[in-house]
This record gives structure tokens, sequence and C-alpha cells, in this order.
């Protein structure tokens, strides 16, 4: 075993305050947690001289990246905080607070025999990390909702925020000087973040926020479980008994309305028996608004649009450009959504209701839509309320993630001295496993 | 990137089997799932001697084995088939098909807006594998939950029942041809494991089952999530307020009543007020039993056992050994436990209501208990039906895991052409998220 460093043994201090917060703040009831999170959104409107002057100082440097080709004007817009963002943000910790309590339901409640019931409770999760790119208000979103759900947390924004970020820390540290001491953690450091990574043993969950790139490298590298998604090559189909201009609007919207996010589309399923009707106004549509398009060769043969090749299929533009290709049914479809897709979310556009039903219980796909736009896949959409992120992977959580996604089940059993060898062997008593209509409740019974 | 081998590209090929059957499976409707059920339990019993003969060769080599001092007699043990065993293996599989379904249920409804229904339901997770040690029973075990719960499995088992679990692979295919080709695929060799284990973007679950070492091995050689357990450090706290008799039966059951599983206590903790009251009848009744005890200096003030190092607060002895250490209050042993525990099962006995409060909140653990013995946390007892195995995990499922811990869920959203430009902007639609009282269903409406 290798020496560890001092930023090690530094960071596992931190994680160690982490674990022992955690704890802690599991217990915290609905009110305080709920109190600090109101202590926060006060906090940060009555800093904004403070935040805004340090954000100014990361946005100036980051200008100076920009003036060198070192950083492009997207990343300097998304850091830049302003008075109205940072209402916004305040806001948005208040909403957190309204959210219903994701703590201390119960899941299932079972009587095993007399006198002896399990309760299945939702809990925290316990220790949880946050890796993210430039964006600050990520920090206060991923703190608020850690919060929220009773979970210590360890934030690491990137080095171009890190300014902004020292301070928002500061002042949510400030305002919840109430809650369990290290319930917020941050780090800086590259290496603070690899050590991170390494205690699996003491982290339970990390979510990485950010390129595709950045989240494969955060899978990659740690043994904690990771929530989040690194690609969206998202698909429309347009199935022969589509309403067509039903099915132009969504391929649309689908695209226009916000190309740069996960749940955009990437490419265009078309039925060939109406590519002809569709494909024409559609693709006029497609260029007025500036995308550009590649067809495969059926495709070309009715609109005039550029040569996609194999890789088009795979890629996840995150921009104004569509690949479109012509399938012979359904479930030539479903094939090409199941060997491209990243199974984020996938929409069929028919009239036909047996069709879309193979279509979406074909697909392997966290959300799979009938009729309607794959912009849709959100969780403020879906009514979650909050959003931790959106989860590609298949255990735990998947598609848009809430607070429940922040919180795992504890099992409470409440007996009278049962002892297993009453259920076992020759005389064994028989369980009665009745559920039951009942809350677990601290002071029970 | 190194060239495959031809080991890895034969289980290559058999993992993309395995995902081409699992997209089919997961549509294979509960009667047909149920059906297989049966005919792999008929074609176990009609099988009998094939089955019997292969077992009795890997017997055979495994006792040459144990002549040699390579393999215990309790693997001997394990290893070993007969007609009633196998006749309850026919029986276990039976009842797996009278489970209720754990696919296709609603686990929320939601109208987003008018005409915009978001249904989360239950689907198998994919591909999942297993690895386990010497049982050839696990194989049927496992093949039986995968198939109820709609997923293809990858089957792995120990070499020293290559035999028997090659027969059993061969029989369960046979029961099953209807069912899609490469449902439950077997490997064989190391290599091949590796390879598995590499396969991250294929394989979505893996299940272990054998010793800490091996799962520990697992869990660190692979990204692919793990499902299981590698400890069982089990606490029995007696609080100062515990009905004594009714504490020494909870502890004796919980070491005595099978002292090999992961769910028996490992660790004694006592209040200090009440230790001479309660241990010199409990360490006479331990000793009679066979059990070998050790303490801290306060215990051993009190009665003749052995002394406790740092090491034994940490063991999981899985054997006829118990460490017995006094307390001051619940706290501290709250605190011992967090320490020390594995966050499999604790439990207290106390007749304080919220004292048992501040001991079952303030654990970090999967399951815990008030006045019972932590024997009880096992999926059958639970009433969860047949086990998949306890995980001490936090993501995903946690303790006793069923055929629910198989399963995800997928969003399913109907629409009539819904576009995300219609809930956006200055003339921004509201949202209804109205909840729903409504299954998603087949030819939906």
């Amino acid at each position: 075993m290798s020496e560890t460093t001092e930023v090690e043994r530094d960071t596992d201090e931190l994680i160690e305050a982490s674990g022992r917060a955690a704890l802690r703040l599991a217990n915290a009831d609905e009110a305080t947690r709920n109190d600090a999170l109101r202590s926060i959104a006060d906090a940060l409107r009555a800093n904004e001289s403070a935040i805004l002057d340090a954000n100014a100082r990361d946005v100036e440097a980051a200008e100076e990246m920009l003036a060198r080709g070192e950083y492009t004007q997207a990343l300097v817009d998304r850091l830049k905080l302003d008075a109205a963002k940072l209402e916004d943000i305040a806001e948005m910790v208040e909403s957190v607070a309204e959210q219903a309590d994701p703590l201390g339901r119960t899941l299932a409640a079972r009587e095993l025999d007399e006198d002896l019931e399990l309760y299945r409770v939702s809990v925290p999760i316990g220790v949880v990390a946050t890796v993210f790119e430039s964006r600050p208000d990520a920090l206060v979103q991923i703190a608020a909702l850690a919060l929220k759900s009773g979970n210590a947390v360890i934030l690491k924004g990137g080095s171009e925020a890190s300014e902004s970020n020292r301070v928002l820390h500061r002042v949510i540290r400030e305002a919840t000087a109430d809650l369990p001491d290290g319930w917020a953690g941050l780090v800086e450091a590259h290496e603070e973040v690899d050590r991170l990574l390494e205690r699996d043993d003491a982290v339970d969950l990390v979510m990485p926020r950010g390129s595709s790139e950045f989240v494969s490298y955060i899978q990659e590298n740690t043994q904690i479980p990771v929530l989040g998604h690194t690609e969206g090559v998202c698909h429309v189909y347009v199935d022969d008994d589509a309403d067509l201009e039903m099915a132009a609007d969504v391929a649309f919207d689908a695209k226009v309305q916000y190309p740069a996010v996960c749940n955009a589309v990437e490419t265009l399923l078309v039925h060939e028996s109406v590519a002809a009707d569709l494909l024409p106004d559609l693709v006029e549509r497609y260029e007025e608004a500036g995308v550009e398009l590649r067809g495969d060769a059926a495709t070309r043969e009715i609109v005039d649009v550029g040569a996609a090749t194999d890789d088009d299929w795979d890629a996840e533009y995150g921009d104004l450009e569509l690949s479109i290709k012509l399938v012979g049914d359904a479930y030539e479809a479903v094939d090409h959504v199941n060997a491209h897709g990243s199974k984020h979310t996938e929409s069929i556009v028919t009239e036909d209701r047996s069709t879309a039903d193979a279509f979406m219980t074909g697909i392997d796909a966290a959300s799979v839509f009938h009729n309607a736009s794959t912009r849709f896949a959100d969780g403020y959409r879906y009514g979650l309320g909050a959003e931790v992120g959106i989860s590609t992977g298949k255990v735990h959580a998947r598609g848009p993630v809430g607070l429940e996604g922040l919180t795992t089940y504890k099992y409470y059993l409440e007996g009278d001295g049962h002892l297993v060898a009453s259920y076992s062997g020759e005389d064994a008593l028989p369980f009665a496993h009745r559920e039951l209509d009942a809350e677990w409740e601290l002071g029970g019974e």
C-alpha cells in the first residue's frame, strides 16, 4: 500500500466528517431541514454583492482564457451570474423546501406474525458527492436537494468557477450553522476528487454533471454507484399510420425547441411509405430553422440533403443537426433504436395503438413516448419537482430523477422477543405475512 | 486496444445473444413465463438420473480433493445432490411460478396535461449475471428467478460443480426451447468471467454468491452494478430497560440457531448496569451450546471468558464464536455499531420505546430490529417470497431482496401530439400534474 499524501489525508478527514454528519442529518426532522433551506435562500439574497463580486472575478479570468481560445463563449455564458439569476437560485431553494418530504415514508408494512411487524421506510442514502462543470448554480441546487433528502454532500465544481463556488459554499455553511457540522463539504483540487472516487467505503453515490467525456471519466474511475447519463441519442419514429401534421410538429419540436439538451432528437426514423408525403415540407421547415440535415440513400432520393455516414447513427449532435433514415416498418425502427439509442428517450408518432405498444414495449429505454415530443423527458415536466438528474443506468433510478432518487430504504422490525428457533424445525410456527395498512412512526403503536 | 482472444469473442457472442433474448423475454407474458418454469420443474424430475450421475462425478472428484486436503468437508456437503434435494429444487421452481408477477405493475400514473399521461411501469433489468460457488441448486434458483422477472441470465458456477451445472443447464434449456434462444447462458472458464465483468455496456447486474473474499473480488473487478453482500457483522444490544429473560433468549437465538449465516450475531453489546444480572446465566447457556466467548475488560470482571482484541469487533466469525462488550448507554452502542457493523442487521432489546427509536434511527443498516432476533433478516421470513440475495449496498435494493430487486422501471408517456414549445416561453401552458388512479396496459385507454 502506498503512503497517503497530505491532500489524501485532508480529503479523508472531510469524507469522515461527512459520514458523521450524515448519521445525524438523517434524523433531522422535516421542519429543521426546511428551515435550513429557507435560511440558505435568505443568505443568498443577503450576500448578493459578495457572490456577484466573486463571480465577476471568475468571469474575468474565463474571458482571458476565451481571448486565448482556451474556453468557449458558451462556457463563459454558463459561468456568469447576475442579480436576476441569483434570485432564481434563491427561489429554487425555496421551492425545494416546499416539496413533499421524501423521508420517513412507509413503503411497505407487513405483519410477519402476531406482534412481529415489518416496516420498509424511506431514509437518506448517506454521503452523496457531486462533481460538476462550470455552472455555479449546480452547487446550490445539489446542496439543496441533498439537504431536503437528509444526505450529507461533498461538492466539487469546475476550477473556472472556483471563486463563485467558494463564496456560495461559505454562504450555505454559515446559513446552516445549526445543522451537523460537515454536512456540506467543498473540495477543489483534482487530487481530492481522485481520492474521493477511491473511497467507495465511505461515499454512497456520485452524481456527475457535465459533458459525456466527463461523466464517462467518473464512471470509469470509481466503484461508487454513479447516477447520471453520458449520452442522449434519442429518436422520433414516424409510422405509416401517423397523423403527418402531428408527426411534423413533434419531430420539429424535438429537435428545434432546444437542441443542446440530452432529450433532443438526433435521428428521425420515417416509414418508407409516408416519407414522400412527410419529408419535403418538414425538411424545408428544418432548414428555415437552420438545422443541418443528413440522410440515408433512400431519404436522399426524396429530399436534397447531405449523406449520412454510419457514424451519424450513433452521434449526439447536441446542436441544430439531424440525421434521417427510412425504415420498412416499426420493427425495423425498434431494432435501429435498440442498436443505436442510448436508452434515454424514444418516441413514436402513430394513430395505431398496437403499433405504439410494439414500439414502446420493444425498446429498452428509460422513457418511451407515443405522440409526444422527446423534450418532455425532464423531472419538472414529469411532475417530480426538483430534478437530481437524468439516469440512463438501469438500477436504482431511471430516467428523470427527483428527490426519491436520493433516498434508499431501511427495514424496521418490531417484535416482542421473537426467536427464529420458533419458526424452524419440526414444530415450526407458520408466518402470517399479512399486509398492514399502517405507517411506521417514532414512539410507535 | 489489445486484440481479443477466441474465448473473449465466444463470451462476447454469448453476451450479445443474451441481450437479444432479454429484449424479447421482457415481453413474454406471465403465462408463458410461468409455463416455462413448470416445464423446468418437470424436466428436473424427468432427468433425475442424469443429474445425479453428473453430480456423483463432481462429488467423487471433490472427495479426492478432500483427501488431499484441498477441499473442506463443508464444500463437499454443499455440492452433493440426492433425489430428495432435487425434488426440493423442483418444488422451489414451482413456487417461483406461483409468485405474483413482478412485471407490468404501474408504480405511478400522472396526468401532465389533458391527454398527456405518464406511467411508471415495472420492467425487467435486462441481462443479469450470477457467479456462484459450489451449490448447484444456486444455478437453478437464479435461473428461475431471472425467468420469472423476464431477465436473460448468464450463469457461472464453481469448477467443482461443473458436471452438475452442465447437465442442469442443458435440462433447463431443453425445457424452455420455446423461449428466446440465449435467455440462459452458461460460462465455465475464469477467462470468460473476466470478459463478462468487463462488459458493463451489455450486462446490467451481477449477483455473486459465495465467500466475502469472492464477493469482494467481483466488486473490485467490474463497473457493472453488484447486488450482494460481503460481510454480516451483526449486533444485539441489551439495554438497561430490557426484559432480561427476553434479552437472553434473543441473544442466544441470534447466535446459536444457525451460526454460519450472515444474519447471525457476532458481537453482543450489554448496558453496564444489567451486565451482572444478564451475563452469568447467558454465558453458561452459550458455553453449553459450545459457543466460544471473548469479552472486553469490563465483561471479564463479571464472567470468566477469553479476552477480546480490537480485531474481534470487526470479525465475522460465521461460527459458534461471540464477542461481548459493555457500553454506558444506547448511544455508545449506536456508535459502536456504526463504527464496526457491516450495515446488515442490528437489534436492540428494550422495553423503552424511545430508546428503541434512538437505536433504530441512529444506526445505518439495512435492517434494524426491536425485541427480535437478527436471524429474521431473510427474504422468506420477510414475506418476499423467493430471495435473490441480501444486499448491504445502499442503492437499488437493500436488505433481503425478492423478485422486485430484479426489476427496474420504464416511463411510458401517452400524448396527442404534445409539444414542449407549448409549455415554454411567454404564453407557456401550465402543467396539471394530477395523480391518476390508472394502470398502464397494452391496447391502452
